[in-house]
């Protein structure tokens, strides 16, 4: 018999500059429908939540480190990843601003289409050592997505609007309240409370909070019942 | 039939300071009769990691959150844990200098004791609030690990000595050598490779590299075969 009980809501705030909130993102997305919860993808700038916090970028053995451990997360949770070919240049210097302002134009158009965009860009920075910084990138992600012509061009024509703007700020404050210092930043929301988790290593904790289990990173689905 | 290959190494550098390193090394203390390996306690001095590496401290939003992931943590990995009244002085103005040349000088002399003589540094200073830095402390400590009270005396008068504190240096500079940004550190040789693993909770990746299965925090231990 299937349980009456309301899906608890879980938020992602993500960046797809970030290749831990990728892997989190993937590793929600095959739970959503195993667990008992709603998932909430909300885009934030990770450029914003560390320069405000004064989260300082990690020392060199932490950097050697990172490249290595990246690589392994992603082996470990089955997702196919490549670093890009200059990740400094990619990732800090040309950075997901308007990335993440594409995202947030098309949730805020449609937020069906959200997961998709996202996955596509991800592919594009963190797997194809592809570009996420032009118009006609957004181009190709909004198509391979399946975005309605009218409604991608649209949403690449607003990306410098003020409400795009304020809605990415709105959600980056939103994750900073929660206690955000970086991406993924997870909040489960259980019995009245919210939970913050970090990261992508913490899925056996968060599931003590859901109340669920956690049976590694690919989940069987259930089969739904006739 | 039992394996005959030889045990995989895997040290691990430690400092009972970190409450992580407790997490890890209670961990690995119930996998080394699991997993075929050969697991070698280094003593080292966090501070100088943090030091060297030019590793910060975290952003207030991260303290805020590690103050609660550390709970989260301990009852996952089944370590009975309780953060010292008041966090700043005692791990890092009091810190575990003195602590961890007890420790190596204590490992100098009879490697066997070493393990029970760090728990109880641990339980001290991360579960009943203790003192960790005084010669009664350190007397305690070794009365209650079984040393005797020759070799306990022995140990507690050269903790100062040039040979105890060359021995702290050189396995802390090993550990930097080996990629270290912080503690624990785990390295693991295999295949005439060492593959470093930072934290407590890369575990089903540590398995992996050794060619070994995770089966979560408390694991069965097989029974000898008469």
């Amino acid at each position: 018999m299937a349980s009456t009980a309301p899906k608890k809501l879980v938020e992602l705030f993500y960046d797809v500059v970030s290749p831990y909130s990728w892997f989190a993102f993937e590793v929600l997305c095959r739970y959503k429908n195993v667990w008992m919860i709603d998932l909430h993808l909300k885009p934030v700038f990770l450029g914003g939540i560390m320069k405000i916090t004064g989260n300082k970028p990690p020392c060199e053995n932490k950097v050697i480190h990172s490249r290595k451990d990246v690589y392994r997360m992603s082996e470990y949770l089955k997702v196919d990843f490549k670093l890009p070919s200059d990740p400094s240049t990619t990732m800090f210097r040309k950075g997901s601003l308007k990335a993440m302002r594409f995202v947030t134009a098309v949730d805020m158009i449609d937020s069906s289409f959200t997961e998709n965009v996202s996955r596509i860009l991800w592919s594009r920075i963190h797997r194809n050592d592809e570009d996420i910084t032009e118009v006609a990138s957004f181009q190709l992600v909004g198509k391979q997505a399946g975005i309605e012509p009218e409604m991608l061009n649209k949403a690449i024509s607003t990306i410098t609007d003020a409400t795009i703007k304020k809605r990415l700020t709105d959600y980056t404050e939103e994750a900073l309240e929660k206690g955000a210092f970086g991406a993924p930043t997870i909040v489960a929301h259980v019995n009245g409370k919210q939970e913050m988790v970090f990261g992508c290593d913490r899925f056996p904790i968060l599931a003590n909070i859901l109340g669920e289990k956690w049976v590694g990173p690919v989940p069987e689905i259930p089969q739904t019942k006739l």
